[in-house]
């Protein structure tokens, strides 16, 4: 049968998170219903990253395989309409190898982490970012997250419930950039790269760079608690509306 | 009586535009309700701009005046304590001169047009920019830009219900910048300024600026336009999603 893969942008703010659950309305839920419809096929849509509630993507990928040998724009354009008025779309539909699967042969993933430094609640980016009161101090963070980078037992910056085998990933990117902004105030994006990574690794790691750029954390103190490999040494966790899985490579 | 200036941001979309309306719930009047909640004053809030339905501000201007001599970071978080959860936020108080009018004394406007061009509905910004299903010629709109910077009758480009006096206006600045965006697609966006501007002419410039980058106009046909002083020449009004009104200056 053939197989597609499929590059998809969501709001993850409407839903339980990509993966289905009994608790209410996920991606992955949305996505095979719409494939169903669109071709009376029931499927199974396999995700490269499960993301967890109220995280959006603007690269998540997905594959599928279908009973018919459909165009791929033809693939994206129906689901895209099945989907309506979900805050989900495919933005491309390619074919295939057969032995293709999302998950399994991804060989990195790409995420954004967007903070908003600023007095007054967010507005125009409500559930986009997260607001913290302060200004940040980027070089300071910047010289924290080089802490991070590389291959180490990440323990501290791992989810209690986590289900990875190993503690062990090599974070092969960790930068923080200052985006301009209208009006007051400022924005920081940090972003994450590796093959692959722990249940809540992003957000924790942004949760200890807040502490550095506070000013209530040194990089020192981010090399401490990366070697104390204990959970309760780690930053508060960062929410889950300022995170986007950007891209997973192959 | 004290006068504060207040520099407001907010999502157009649930409002029936900036002015008080019968029809429904407008920025002005929900900004006049937080404040006598906050201090017990009926005020009347004084706008910059009166934007329609649907179009957003970044640093919309408005002034009022309250009898206590309170302290402008006190005026600002009171307000938006109260704004909540309606999509509005003060971003500053200041105090301003007992003659200083938001609308009266201002100098200039900046507003900024974002379009973004790709076949998928519009996901994370929907409500938020305008999606065409073409790339667009960039270059050629800002050529088509050109012919309009400068001080013409803007005749063609003017609501039918424009109340101002005269079509006449000086464009001061009128720049396409094409901006970098994840995933497919391109995003453009229209920056406009003026001291001040007719009903609809941002939406009707842009969207005529498109008909170029659609490759269907050329720059010769929006000078054409501008001359012929005639409101059936525009090309179609963009809609109000795209719209931000971004800074007033005094």
């Amino acid at each position: 049968m053939p197989r597609y893969k499929l590059t998809i942008e969501y709001d993850g703010t409407p839903f339980v998170g990509w993966q289905i659950q009994a608790a209410g309305e996920s991606v992955q839920g949305a996505l095979a219903r719409a494939v169903e419809r669109f071709c009376g096929e029931a499927v199974s849509v396999q995700g490269a990253g499960r993301t967890d509630a109220g995280v959006h993507a603007t690269g998540q990928v997905a594959h599928v395989e279908l009973a018919k040998d459909w165009k791929p724009d033809t693939v994206r354009d129906a689901i895209n309409a099945h989907l309506r008025p979900l805050p989900i779309a495919v933005l491309a539909a390619e074919r295939a190898a057969d032995d293709f699967h999302a998950r399994f042969s991804a060989t990195g993933r790409r995420y954004v982490y967007r903070i908003i430094a600023r007095r007054p609640s967010l507005v125009l980016e409500r559930d986009r970012a997260w607001r913290v009161l302060r200004p940040l101090d980027a070089p300071a963070m910047a010289e924290g997250a080089a802490r991070l980078i590389g291959r180490h037992d990440f323990t501290t910056f791992r989810a209690i419930g986590c289900q990875a085998a190993l503690p062990v990933k090599t974070l092969d990117r960790l930068e923080v950039e200052t985006v301009p902004i209208e009006g007051p105030g400022m924005e920081i994006r940090v972003h994450a790269q590796a093959r692959s990574f722990l249940h809540h690794q992003v957000r924790s790691l942004v949760g200890t760079l807040v502490k550095v750029g506070e000013g209530a954390w040194t990089a020192d103190d981010v090399s401490a608690a990366l070697e104390a490999k204990d959970r309760t040494r780690c930053g508060p966790m960062a929410p889950s509306a300022g995170l986007y899985l950007a891209e997973v490579t192959y």
